[in-house]
């Protein structure tokens, strides 16, 4: 049975998930952490507002379950499972939440809700959710700095399928498992690992890390169960790599483990758009910061922007606020006559301003291979002639211009407060704030609802 | 948007589903629907004594949930999520319920769990539940009979994957979605296919109709709230055939749609091995019938069989009761010495029977390319030189020589009988044969626990 074939790249990630510990960890890898949880839940309090949410909030409520885990801004407490399943699609419902580039998973989205949903209802302290968090979030961008752009390719939606392995991790850790445990919680949640890209511009896109975190909070508990799970799933052949792509090698998963952290290679969105157009936005923000020039006096704009951005970001003449998400056009234009990116630029009546249109209309881009996914240049040429350039080496929030503490704070402060009062967006912000030395996770839940809810 | 792109072959089956009624069923499809539930209630109650149960029992109690549906066997009711969840793995504990050969698809595996469980919970009549069972049925098979070998190849669990769309198909039409709601549940469900055969002989293998249940399940009720999902998952390019196989054109699913049913082609086991080795079982009776030989008059035995069987189900020397039901050696032993192969042939007790080792280890499985899954041949070569010799061209409970209600309810007798009381398992048989004239579900579902309980 291949119970007992040797399965080397599934125990190092185990022992390194069940190793690590707050005290040893660089300082900048816990910031990081606390940074990736507070973008997480300002994402999620705001998607508590989309329909996406309603949908799920009446099934949900329907199911019923233990009042174990709070979800969030919806001043609703149910099961874990069904908590973990309702955070993690609100937290992606905007596609505004952080991004690993090298590994194209979301990070944060499969493993915050399972952590989230956890540590309230066994009321573990922030240190525990913390090392948690880091634990599931390297385990699946690690592997998936080795298949993540393969199996983008071939039309799988890599947070889902590999946030699988983040969320059993993150739980089984949160909930002590032994290393035997452990090891069967990861091959009882690649079994269930899925997630189709085809999925893109539905809400199913956004349910795909809420499933994730229920599906690996699922393994997790049945692990310790006793249950059991094909513990080859990351090193037989097929396993999990061979079946989604044939015969691969995840040992380059383990490279320079517990050394080198991929969180500090994460990318956080400081704009409401497309991950592929934030140099973009950067490149007309300067432009307008330093020459302002008016919307009417340009005669056309060209953006150079990483290939893939042409192909799958640059809807020429956007309809609605999720189209203009895509649309690169639209965001040069934005960016060049407003300056500002956020959720309030992205509506369907913002998208349908013809002041907006009528520029987006003069705007070019053309792909170019020499530039990374984070670069960006932008040619203005102005209709007396003169033209304006910028080059943009490090969009903002990646990691050559991460983001400053104060970025996080500003773009939480903005999305939390459509859902909870100033004063609460205030207290929740200093829960996160202190979330190394906060003595049980559950008080930071209470405050992701409108007090006196539930 | 591939909202608007054509979607002719999920059209088509959402048709077929939305409009199968039981009144213009060929009376022989209702039958052989009711023989499969009843048949799939027995293995779910057997079940239910198995250590995966108390761990699924665990995680479920713990979660919680409003009392929808009853876990068969268990004396619980929890939401109808997870009693799906619970009764799908179950149901396929033992491997001991129906399989449709031509899809490799368990078809009552996944159908079966969420139909039990909604029609419970929203107290629909029996014709309903017949309805959607053999909607769901077909959907699945269908699909299977185009992709499941390939999926198969692939390491993909074929019922694990294509069961969401089974279980999608019934719940839906048991919950009356409209057309378009049922077509965009097709997409929620595919974009969370998910299941390796990796799982194979650990308890994540029966997992997996268990989650295809739920997740199915899950993608009618969002569906219904409005839910959107990627209606092209059947029709675009890739689709979930082009992302989990390269492109494959699922057209042919469409042939002879409501003039030819799967569900006539089905198979259910009443040995309690794989599938592969039943026709082995009746070759070694069929002697044991007509010539009784004493094991130690037996020198050698020859079995010839599908390759598969010598790939997949020929363990040379068991040493459990799993491993038993994938040795050819074993089953062809146990045949020839006592004429029974029922679930107390398959114990690890059963299994460690020297006497049935000894002539075990005299058995020779052959490869025979010429023979189908369903056929086999045995040569008995005595020790005084005589040679007994028997084919069987088509093995007990494959459509060549199909079950009778007698062989399915001896059978479910059997195995209901481990678990309720001889008169509760009369009083739930008589459920089960009235059900297409039955007023509520519920009833019957009540019926699968020890009265009393819950």
């Amino acid at each position: 049975m291949p119970e007992h074939a040797p399965t080397p790249v599934a125990d190092a990630l185990v022992d390194f998930a069940l190793g690590l510990d707050l005290g040893s960890l660089p300082a900048a890898v816990t910031e990081a952490a606390v940074l990736c949880l507070t973008d997480w839940v300002g994402a999620a309090l705001r998607g508590s507002t989309e329909p996406l949410a309603d949908a799920l909030d009446a099934v949900v409520g329907a199911a019923g379950g233990e009042p174990q885990a709070t979800v969030v801004g919806r001043g609703r407490r149910t099961s874990a499972l069904l908590a973990a399943l309702t955070n993690g699609a609100q937290g992606h419902a905007l596609d505004f939440d952080d991004t690993h580039l090298p590994s194209i998973v979301h990070g944060s989205a499969p493993v915050a809700p399972a952590v989230l949903a956890i540590a309230e209802w066994r009321r573990r302290p922030g240190a525990a959710a913390l090392e948690a968090f880091v634990a599931g979030f390297e385990v699946e961008t690690r592997i998936g700095r080795v298949i993540g752009p393969t199996l983008a390719e071939r039309g799988w939606h890599v947070t889902a399928v590999l946030g699988h392995f983040g969320a059993a991790v993150a739980a089984g850790k949160l909930l002590a498992l032994t290393a035997e445990q452990l090891g069967r919680a990861l091959g009882i949640a690649g079994t269930q690992a899925a997630g189709l890209e085809q999925s893109l511009g539905t809400m199913s896109k956004p349910l795909h890390p809420g499933k994730a975190a229920m599906n690996g909070l699922l393994a997790a508990l049945l692990a310790r169960e006793g249950f059991t799970g094909p513990t080859g799933i990351l090193d037989a052949r097929p396993g999990l790599p061979g079946t989604f792509l044939g015969v691969t090698d995840l040992r380059p998963a383990l490279d320079d483990l517990g050394q080198r952290f991929e969180i500090l290679e994460n990318s956080t969105k400081l704009y409401a758009a497309c991950h592929l157009l934030h140099a973009t936005i950067d490149a007309g923000r300067a432009i307008r910061e330093r020459a302002a020039p008016a919307p009417e006096a340009i005669a056309a704009v060209e953006c150079r922007v990483h290939p893939l951005a042409v192909k799958v970001a640059a809807i020429p003449e956007p309809r609605t606020g999720l189209e203009a998400k895509f649309s690169a056009a639209y965001c040069a234009a934005l960016a060049l006559t407003r300056g500002e990116a956020g959720e309030s630029e992205f509506t369907d009546t913002a998208a349908s301003d013809p002041a907006l249109a009528g520029l987006a209309a003069r705007v070019h881009a053309v792909a170019d291979p020499a530039l990374g996914i984070p670069e960006a240049r932008m040619r203005v040429r102005l209709r007396d002639g003169r033209e304006l350039d910028e080059v943009v080496r490090a969009a903002r929030g990646t990691p050559g211009r991460p983001v400053s503490r104060q970025d996080v704070e500003e773009k939480f402060r903005r999305l939390a407060g459509i859902v909870l009062p100033a004063a609460q967006v205030g207290r929740l912000l200093e829960a996160l704030r202190r979330l190394p030395e906060l003595p049980d996770v559950g008080a930071l839940a209470a405050l992701t609802c409108k007090e006196g809810r539930p």
